[in-house]
């Protein structure tokens, strides 16, 4: 059975793309404060047939589905069912909670809606990943290093040499028995993403905050997939690219891509 | 307008009662592995029913609902509904994200749900945080030292004299501006309870781990009502009472309600 890190490495190397499409999607994004679950259905639906042959994952993220109670866990749950087979479908949830709550979770994101992998938050320690581990197949994406601008109100704790979210990138790096734990670090903090590969070679690293949060693309590409592969995540820069129609969609994805493979051939 | 923390403290006076507790209903609970969200809504209900005039407040589990997705929501939905006006509910949600998402989960928690309050992680740190705590009559209570396990695995990381988790107590402090921000910590680390009381005069505290993680009800008590208030919560022992009945959950209750009760007498 492939193991989650080695199924997103051969999927990178098949398409020969490391864009994850972050699924975002909210009336204020489509300009359209009246807009019903079935406007933003059809709108999601738009983005991943503009862009399912370029993107080699997609990122739903649970907070805008959830915004609409059962009615949004509906559309996720349809949103779930149109993705192609040769896309990897992450969870960004950031759950975090005791073994016993966190086995819930894990039934939820895996077995109900179906995710390949999920962000999940370090707080409270190994037993509150230890659930979602447990399958090689299905993967986890930790937060080390965020994107945001208050990241550093505890991320940066300093016990002697070591920050907190360097201590996170050592445990995770100790507790990927089963090849399926990788790290989301921002391209807002280049620099730390070399900080961490010392902490953690090998781990597949999931990096948003390039676009509308300004990290830098090339620096993020060559640092992120230096000693392992990094996916860069995109949402608002691509999801509501200019007029929002199918076209200018797939030109900013393209745009993304191309910019990508550029970093990777230099 | 009455903040949330005074809304809490005067709930917690009116009633006598410093309990909260935890919905947490899955099949494996009422020991019927073939249990349908039929057989889960009803026995959530007999719960609160039994309760409800017992307990200060209710922590619906957000977990245990996504489970079983839309439909999980649905039972959520209906859960809130079935409230008495008296008592508080808390949303044991754990989230943490950056401000765009985090808006659309405060979004989800307060508006579409309706919970007075609800429970995050503060890895990602104050704009994380922010969107929940612009209404003062939401509030929060955010994760500080946890009851599981793995809690010390970064929760303990030190820098100079103060630990991670005594960070985050401080910080909260400073941002609790509305009066209405509390903090989560385990029974299991009663003496911890009053280093955090120093670095956090003043904000109640919601207090897992007794019961069935085996935290001392009488410490969390004791150290948990000084220089502020305290709610405790229990889940597994009450709900999944001896023989699963109405009169059993009840007695249960009323048993860690008396008990509380003379922790504040003495």
């Amino acid at each position: 059975m492939d193991s989650f890190n080695s199924r997103l490495v051969n999927a990178v190397n098949d398409k020969k793309s490391h864009l994850c499409i972050g699924l975002d999607v909210n009336p204020e994004g489509i300009n359209n404060h009246n807009a019903t679950i079935e406007d933003l259905k059809f709108y999601t639906q738009k983005i991943i047939t503009a862009t399912h042959d370029l993107a080699v994952a997609f990122k739903p993220n649970l907070g805008f589905y959830e915004r609409w109670g059962s009615e949004g866990f509906k559309w996720l749950e349809e949103t779930m069912d149109s993705f192609e087979e040769d896309v990897l479908v992450i969870g960004d949830a950031k759950r975090g909670d005791i073994g016993n709550t966190a086995t819930q979770y894990a039934k939820s994101l895996f077995e109900h809606f179906g995710f390949d992998a999920v962000t999940l938050s370090p707080y409270m320690g190994l037993d509150s990943i230890a659930p979602f581990i447990s399958n090689p197949k299905k993967g986890v994406f930790i937060l080390c290093k965020t994107s945001n601008p208050s990241a550093s109100d505890f991320q940066n704790l300093q016990q002697n040499d070591k920050k907190l979210f360097e201590l996170v990138a050592e445990k995770c790096f100790i507790w990927n028995e089963k090849d399926n734990i990788g790290l989301v670090i921002g391209a807002t903090a280049p620099e730390e993403i070399l900080s961490v590969r010392n902490y953690a070679p090998g781990l597949p690293l999931l990096i948003p905050g390039v676009g509308a949060q300004g990290g830098s693309l090339e620096k993020s590409m060559k640092h992120g997939n230096k000693d392992g592969i990094s996916i860069i995540n995109v949402s608002r820069s691509i999801i509501f690219s200019t007029d929002l129609s199918e076209k200018s969609i797939r030109k900013s994805a393209k745009e993304y891509v191309d910019k990508m493979r550029e970093c990777i051939d230099e």
